[in-house]
């Protein structure tokens, strides 16, 4: 019986990155929170400390920054890309780089009704995100996006659940249904139009979580994650992972009020998570891209 | 020499408040965060916890869900000055109440181009606020927001500063100019229309912060409050804190690579604080207004 | 009518310095994060954006980090002094300078039951803090803490108040009581054995806490600074912010089970906010001591 | 080509959970965050929501609190496997039950010398955590620790890495190092004395940080690891993730001082993140005890 060295990776994370894009005095904003994680022939440094291997994570911050003069940053995928490739093809004992980016978003500023060429708001707390891993053969590449908090006020039961000992709850037929939705979603090929897909996966989880007539989390979110996949078949899989954020209806009975789905308590903790995957019966191994 | 009972209020803080307004199938959402905090004759509980003046927190908890149902929301300054009011009127060694609400935003979500009558996602980290107190005979309405996060990408200039022993800065003249906006302003009434004013408000916040060439953060808060208030005579006097989320050219030469204001390190900590006030020469005492 | 500049400050918030002291090879941490706040003739740079009364954030950052190598950190109070003192008397148009300092609080490690001579382990939450003001003329210190995480599982009661139309919380003869101490006491004097006095204060709080058997927060708290206060007549006042961080008991009957005092559901929000000051018949004008 | 469910569970996240043992006037206090995940046979649920096979997780909350009651806390690990095997013997088509719980530590407070008998402190950051999975047949046990933070102001360098065009970072032969250790670790037995066996192991991890002369932090994670696993055959195999901590030298030259090894910046983002396996050559097949 030895002890040995099992799966391990190191990297810069957290570089905060923004990117001004200066066509004469009209502006564009790239805000990026990104993160690498290389692998590969590692044994040396924690076996005796011996660094000759290790590119340090100092040098990868500077190269996200270097790649984003050289390259320009263009879509968050193709530049997660570009930059786990990079480190995989220029150190060969790094057999595995992933590289994880978060897109903040910012508006334009209307001045007097006009689009003002370089003043921006931020948009607020969802983000658009990517993870590409590239393992010297292949490029595995994961859209997403995290944050998306959404609430309908009706349209939403909940009811026939098993109820034995240990259970209080009541059933309903009209609560208020609240998420924050992280969702990734793995495509087929490591080249595509990521812009447009990511915006019809975007408006198909927010107009089906809309749309669908609830009666369990579960429900909505196998219903978001098929109405993502359906009609593109470059997506192989989505996961999704939604918290329920409870709305408690008020009884406002002792006060002689009643409460018809007016006022309600919205609670941090504890909530129920719901997690799932929606996938095709013919979808390839996944390799390695939905590890952490 | 004896010691004695000083200043001291108490309250609940944080109730969650979300409200639904059904129009029939139209639902509108106001979502809040509301804290109580009440002054008066209340030594007899700190000498020797005599509760028989306490007005339980929890009750004043269940006085914010019960008046939302009874009265409704409508404007967050109306709201707030009416349970002021009612702790104060109800309550004879009350001497003084003071509730501030922040609003948390939603917008209602399009489903294929129409708006939806009951699904909304969360607009983001800005909220409106107000603080409103009330001594049984006069109440004094603060409004504001707070995290409206917003950047220049140039016309941001810093020169000229005092250069010493201890300065290492480089001037420049085209930086990002960032920052996260707090901004609460008095009005001179305790009625108005609330709603009108706060986007007049925010408005030229938002716009005198895009249009003003920036020589300092202080010149920018200043000309933002001033704009705030010029044409408004029934604002007595805005305060800004106005945090400088630094953003750091990247040194790119050890690459080999210029950077003509392109690439940026959004720093965290730490961070410059501006704070002002930018009032009237007329302006009456604000008495218990701005206290904590 | 004219709109004009009010009352303003600026400065660096948030600057992290850790000092090492190498006592050979024994070495001693200090871990602070200081943040500075300058007021003074400074309507140039708001009217017209000219900087050259403007001390930059970034060299007041500088300051701080030279201070500390060229007169070490010592007690909290007096590197805060030092430096407030420093910005007055360098820059003449500076007329007041804020120091806030809060420490954070490493224990040494043991190796083998031996002190470790350079590794450390954070201690927790909880942080020691100051104030100093300076106007040129005077120093007003305040000392204290905040973090300070404290709950006792009995010994504390909750009856006797208010009973109206808004009332449903029962009345208890024991119940948990749990709260997070933030603590700012005033000296008489700028100078002072700073340790000494802080670790008797501190010791007080936590003991009158332990040992009050309470009827209510608002009592526990007057309690509480008030021993603070007793035989030490260096401190004028102390000023004491208690979060009620309610614990309720879970209601078990639905599962056939009695609670007597066993399991409790510990909440986040909203909750209770007391807040209280003490202080001494005889105490002079605290001046700028507590401006924020 | 057909859409199908993939992977997936739901529960009952951040259960705040206190327990009062009141041994006479000597109280016991525990105080844990417990999360729940149940998979199984759950497609009728996501498929048409048919809740018919759902355990509400309000019913999983309730669950936790009244097995607190009948069954005492005792550890962790026996907790979250008492309540993981519940929950798949109780409801058959519940395959697999995962039960995390974090444990939040408190000190007894000392008054007058003296241990009290029901008042304490919160202890810090650090929390003791478990994740047990059990699937009907067998349970596997993860122990661990997260929010450990260790720091040592000497005896580590780093040096002899990779330079190329995208380095700048200088080597060192004297640097603090910091880190934020989260660890968990693989029981090969369902059940043991987990007290004694944490209490080594967290002593273990926090001596060979201390002792260990780092030449990295890859190599001072593989000693932790390793010095965890030795002597204890037990332990199958050990995770740790730990972000480098930077706390960077002051350049102090512009203001005429040296600074060495005095004066540090303690740096928030990015930070380096270096995460490793430690395990046996011999190790069983960890089946699902690592899933998320």
């Amino acid at each position: 019986m030895t002890v040995v060295l099992g799966d391990n990776q190191y990297g810069k994370a957290d570089v905060r990155l923004v990117h001004i894009a200066r066509g004469g005095d009209w502006h564009e904003i790239t805000d990026l929170t990104v993160s690498v994680a290389l692998a590969g022939d590692l044994a040396a440094v924690h076996h005796s400390g011996d660094n000759s291997g290790v590119v340090a994570t100092d040098s990868q911050k500077n190269t996200v920054y270097a790649f984003a003069r050289e390259h320009g940053i263009g879509e968050i995928e193709d530049f997660a890309d570009l930059l786990a490739r990079h480190f995989v093809a220029t150190y060969s004992h790094i057999r595995r780089a992933r590289v994880a980016i978060e897109q903040h978003s910012w508006d334009r500023i209307a001045v007097d009704g006009d689009d003002h060429p370089h003043s921006f708001a931020a948009a607020g707390g969802e983000r658009r995100t990517t993870t590409v891993t590239h393992d010297g053969a292949q490029s595995w590449v994961l859209s997403g996006l995290t944050g998306l908090v959404v609430l309908k006020s009706t349209g939403s039961e909940f009811a026939g659940f098993v109820r034995d000992r240990y259970t209080t709850l009541a059933e309903t037929d009209d609560r208020i249904l609240a998420t924050a939705v992280t969702a990734r979603w793995l495509h087929g090929a490591a080249a595509g139009d990521w812009a447009t897909s990511f915006a019809l996966v975007r408006r198909r989880l927010v107009e089906t979580f809309s749309a669908t007539h609830s009666l369990s989390l579960q429900q909505t979110l196998y219903a978001m994650g098929s109405a993502a996949l359906e009609g593109q078949p470059d997506i192989a899989e989505i996961r999704l992972s939604m918290p329920n954020r409870h709305h408690f209806l008020v009884d406002l009975a002792p006060f002689g009020l009643d409460n018809p789905g007016e006022v309600y308590f919205a609670a941090d903790r504890p909530y129920g998570l719901i997690e799932g995957t929606v996938t095709r019966d013919d979808a390839p191994d996944p390799g390695p891209a939905w590890r952490e």
